[in-house]
């Protein structure tokens, strides 16, 4: 997908929310067990319910991973059955994968290829060799972690130094150089996107000071707290620049035979917040 | 494995070696592609060719991936193939894993009780909460990226902070901390060892200050042109505390017919080299 169509679905459907398919077997509806494939049928009854309501999915692999095969076929079912019945979904594979270069290219080839999703959720820290063999694909985007949601983001994330610079403003400052030398060209048919928790509040300010145009993935509104209007506030532009996830709040709505209607509901009241903010923006 | 169990079959097998199985459809000879499943023919006539100079397997999940779930199949199939053959093999999930803690504890479910591995490699970027929930299962590792053997470790691994300690001796100092939080008893069942690219050098004689006695998994002596000697010269403890590991020179030592043969020559080979050091250091 392109840089304008994936603004475009924005303003069209007035979302930027990212439903996070992070279905746990563990989880789902007691009334879904008696499914061939449980996991897909959750999924492609939350993706019908819910597909008006945002622009974006995001599977996070460990779910289908701890399934073993089975939870491979559930993934790549799902992907499929997004692909075919909402063409206009951006589709992210929340992988978190990196390694040597020639292994990463291996990663690129897995999630731009043999699975055909929008972007991939990469780590950045083994460096430029790790990260460059995703970018170049025509319309296919590397999201790449800076500054994360969870507690331990604080542990080397933050670290300074001995210029005062921060690992994770490094990391966006030389993931750039890398993406230009990747794609000289530029233009909007692929490239870098930065993950950034919803709850790390004001660092969206000096986020925007290193990279004030590209899109921001940002998880952890819902369960893990983060404020929808504190994002705004200070990582929006004006193009949004802004996807942003809940998982758990939405999806875990309900467990009982109304889980796909309430999770309509959640999706539902995030996209009338957005909207709200997207018409204030203007 | 215990941390007694595998130190024992480096002593019995005069062996410190750790064979990568890369599997990548594109390059493994074309005699194999008549077979069902040729990734796990393959594996299986490398394993039992050079079961007997190793103590580890290591498969790289990208390669697996890269098949989508036909590559998952092949990957489930040789971990039970070696359990089943060779139980004496330490067997590592290089899958360079991470991510939030209510996530990462799918990942330690997938690698840790649906496949059966011993070892799992784990990517320090988000901190604490992405590494503790792998810590805990008995006799299971984590395999923490501490200072790579690719060129992209230069890019943040060697960032000094203010104090002058580089990121990657942060990340052996820290997760030190919190494997003694994890497992307060300590033992030999299960905790961290480190990764550490061969290609790193002297870097070794800084990494065995800050952990003396840990087990570090050394990919990067091969195709990626790391030296064995240097390694075991900076690197090496009274418990040899080595995991050398060498996949391409190995397992692509021919493409034609006699491949299983030629990847056990350079098997030996590597052991040969490792038996003599393991001697001298007597």
């Amino acid at each position: 997908m392109t840089r304008q169509d994936l603004i475009n679905n924005i303003r069209r459907k007035q979302s930027f929310l990212c439903v996070g398919l992070d279905t746990d077997i563990l989880k789902i509806p007691q009334c879904l067990m008696k499914e061939d494939d449980p996991i897909f049928a959750f999924n492609k009854a939350i993706v019908d319910a819910t597909a008006k309501y945002c622009i974006a999915y995001k599977p996070n692999l460990a779910f289908y991973e701890a399934m073993g095969v089975k939870g491979w076929i559930a993934f790549e079912k799902t992907i499929e059955y997004i692909r075919k019945n909402y063409p206009d979904q951006f589709i992210i594979a929340d992988a978190k994968r990196g390694d040597i270069g020639n292994t990463s290219k291996l990663y690129a080839r897995t999630f731009f290829e043999t699975v055909d999703v929008d972007a991939v959720t990469v780590a950045p820290y083994m460096g430029e060799d790790s990260v460059t063999p995703f970018l170049g694909y025509e319309g296919k985007w590397v999201i790449l972690l800076a500054l994360t949601s969870n507690k331990g983001s604080h542990d080397f994330q933050l670290t300074e130094d001995k210029e005062g610079e921060r690992l994770f403003e490094k990391v966006l400052r030389k993931s750039q150089e890398w993406e230009k030398e990747a794609l000289p060209l530029g233009g909007d048919g692929g490239g870098l996107m930065y993950v950034v928790g919803a709850t790390q509040g004001k660092a969206f300010e000096d986020i925007r000071k290193i990279v004030p145009n590209h899109f921001l993935l940002v998880p952890g509104i819902g369960a893990q707290g983060g404020s929808l209007e504190e994002v705004c506030r200070y990582g929006m532009t004006k193009d949004c620049g802004l996807i942003v996830n809940s998982s758990r709040a939405i999806i875990y709505a309900s467990n009982g035979d109304d889980f796909a209607e309430a999770a309509a509901r959640e999706a539902q009241k995030v996209q009338q917040q957005m909207a709200t903010i997207l018409v204030n923006a203007k």
